[in-house]
């Protein structure tokens, strides 16, 4: 045993650093399943005391550390491919602090999300931020990726909901960073610096959480739309009039992979282009009233072709299916992702713009749209033909990523709208991120952490 | 003429130089009219490229910059005292984009608060960021510090509502940070360091603002209350059942300023301790009845002696009355100010200790306490005894400030809750950012701005 482990065994006890291939495995990937997992050592501190002395201990021995969550990741934030030690939160998972006047609470790094959303409904309260991996997704890596969803139209992302959070810097301190407050005007908001920073400045041990009113009962619509650009009318129509939740959108290709992995019957008699799904709390008769009179005027308007109206919740739960069946149907094909972003008022133009691309470039790909974008979040998936070998399908797709970023560089969009940068799109970055900004970025890295030690290679090289 | 001068001239033209002792008076200085003006010159450019020119050429010269907005700040983060040009945002007045879908308006820096009030109520909007300086400050400036005021409870600071913003850095480079999009996970958000950063980073010349679907009928209502605990009750009390917009408070010797400076009557038969001012919407009769429920068993648990409700749009302006005259009502005094923050649960205890330390040190001042509460932020104004020399009670105040930070350092709260660092709290940063936070924000304005140019002395010496 190396100097090095006995040191680690000392801190936080021998049953917790793990050295099995199968644990090296384990922990040494996310869910992006692109790279292969080579970690030095695995380590589950206890609490923030021993994260310290663990940086403090990979200082000392230039040993470069991977933070670990639930590794739900899709953008390779939180592999060790390079002989890091993956420091996994798992041990920091519980809810310490709660005060119902602040509606904070305070949770440790490892907190799931969903046991924080169980917690708040405990509480009579709500967590909005919700996403597919709720189940398994750890409250410090949504912290570290700024983590979206479903509701952001209406909630906002992982960052609105943090009221303080404490970070071990790269040099072992323990940071308090804005201790719950909601008004702070003491100099640069480290804590908006840390989210969304994806490990490389420091390690998020513990925060403080916002929570909020829960929403009035859920209404759904489901919309069946032609073009491109009713979708633009169709957003445009409804903020206006209703205060939304959601506004799901998935192509009919997307909507036939999950009639056919859930064998689900279809929505409408007729097959339309595109469908929209709305989601709105729905308190009273005259919010049902107003809903009903939009959707009308749509209608006149030549928006959409048909539409169906929750009326409980378990209809809405129904025919959200569609919507969240998407991932889950294609899951099995190898599937070229991309999570991008731009302009909620740009969405149509630019899908446009990038189906033109593909299907004159790559005919033979089936192309799966479907994305939040009442936020302009889009997930283009394209799927491997059943005959193109597995390694010239990588290949296509590597050779068709700049042109897309070059399209939604026009857009000035974003070329990771909620999955992070990671190793995957580190190389793209300058699609979305001026020089001077990438400068600035590195910058404060190379201040922040001079030894390079905290996540190297992601983000940038 | 200065070379540097003709240079001035031959970037923005002539007339918008100024060098008169009117000039370097007025923009020399902000609203906290603590420290003497001097600045070298003021200029006044016209858009973001005439910016980034002088910046430039104050590299060249060695010359640092105070960025200028409405001045309207009272931390003296606006002063030039040492000499510095003064960049007045002035000129960069215009709205030069909205669109409907996105809900975004581009604004220059120069824009006015209530302009951009006024243009979102124009498209069917609303912008609810709002202070009583509305009227004068900048969205530049509003951004710089981060500015907070009276919706905050409900619709959170300007940080939220800042969709993109462009920067010039302190080498003179133009930057877009954000583009304006919802979603955008491409490492650190420099946007979000910037605000609140009082122009030590850089210079905001344009910003991209999301506005909101306005708020229905405000009904607002007016509590006595006779204990410092009750009013932490209250507010957890009526969070729970009513989505508040608005939670203040003041004292009853902040109330007897109100009344004799504007001739009002006294809002109760008795009077009370303290004050609670509740504002909430009230769309329909069941909200209306839920909020009178809740003043009822309010009222029955003894949290509250007597309460007005107001009946129409006019009442609750009136009402507002009591509370928004206070700061104009003792403006007349040299009061000693402090803009302090703790967590909203704390606020109770936290009273109890200043008021306590206060009576038992300086049992000649008169205090006044207000405050938006509901977020934690209060205002605490002592009044100058009128028998005491001005200089006599500066140097009494200056002994009180650490005192009372100290207080406020155990209860983990901020010396600065909206209005700024500036000059005014700089030495007295420590007693709310910890020596490692100071060392990072220190090691990033070292690394963003090596010459510390951009409003140097500001934040930290």
């Amino acid at each position: 045993m190396t100097d090095f482990t006995q040191q680690l065994n000392a801190i936080v006890g021998e049953s917790y650093v793990l050295t099995s291939k199968e644990d090296l495995d384990t922990y040494g990937q996310d869910w992006s399943r692109l790279y292969s997992p080579n970690p030095l050592i695995v380590v589950k501190p206890g609490n923030t005391e021993e994260v310290s002395e663990i940086v403090k201990l990979c200082l000392q021995h230039q040993v470069a550390i991977v933070p670990s969550g639930g590794r739900t990741g899709l953008s390779g934030g939180a592999v060790a491919t390079n002989q890091e030690l993956v420091l996994s939160l798992d041990r920091l998972n519980q809810i310490t602090d709660f005060n119902p006047v602040d509606r904070t609470v305070r949770c440790g790094a490892g907190v799931i999300t969903e046991q924080l959303q169980n917690f708040a409904e405990e509480q009579g309260l709500y967590y909005p931020v919700d996403f597919a991996s709720a189940g398994s997704s750890q409250i410090g890596g949504n912290i570290a990726t700024n983590a979206g969803g479903i509701k952001v139209l209406k909630y906002g992302l992982t960052r609105d909901w943090v009221a303080g959070l404490t970070l071990v810097t790269p040099s072992g301190e323990v940071v308090s960073m804005n201790n719950g407050l909601v008004k702070n005007a003491t100099g640069y908001d480290l804590r908006h610096l840390m989210i969304g920073s994806e490990g490389t400045l420091g390690i998020i041990t513990e925060a403080e959480m916002r929570l909020t009113t829960p929403p009035k009962e859920p209404t759904v619509m489901l919309l069946a739309v032609e073009s491109l650009t009713d979708i633009s009318n169709l957003l445009n129509h409804f903020q206006a009039q209703i205060d939304l939740m959601a506004f799901e959108f998935f192509s009919h290709a997307a909507l036939e992979k999950v009639l056919a992995h859930r064998e689900l019957k279809a929505p409408f008699g007729d097959p339309a282009n595109y469908y929209v799904l709305i989601e709105f709390e729905c308190g009273d008769e005259s919010a049902m009233d107003g809903a009903f009179a939009a959707f009308e005027s749509a209608a006149e308007n030549g928006w959409l072709v048909d539409g169906v109206v929750s009326q409980s919740n378990q209809q809405a739960e129904e025919l959200w299916q569609y919507r969240e069946g998407i991932s889950e149907s294609i899951s099995h094909y190898p599937p070229y992702k991309n999570d991008i972003a731009v302009k909620p008022s740009q969405v149509g133009e630019f899908l446009e713009a990038v189906d033109q691309f593909v299907s004159a470039n790559y005919p033979d790909f089936e192309n799966i749209w479907f994305g939040h974008i009442g936020d302009g979040n889009l997930h283009l998936n394209i799927l491997k033909p059943a005959d193109l070998p597995l390694e010239d399908f990588k290949a296509q797709c590597a050779k068709a990523n700049p042109e897309i970023f070059k399209i939604l560089q026009s857009f000035n969009g974003s070329i990771s709208a909620e999955h992070g940068v990671g190793l995957l799109k580190r190389d793209y970055l300058s699609f979305s991120r001026s020089p001077a900004e990438i400068e600035m970025m590195r910058a404060i890295k190379n201040v922040v952490d001079p030894n390079n030690l905290m996540n190297p290679g992601k983000l940038f090289q």
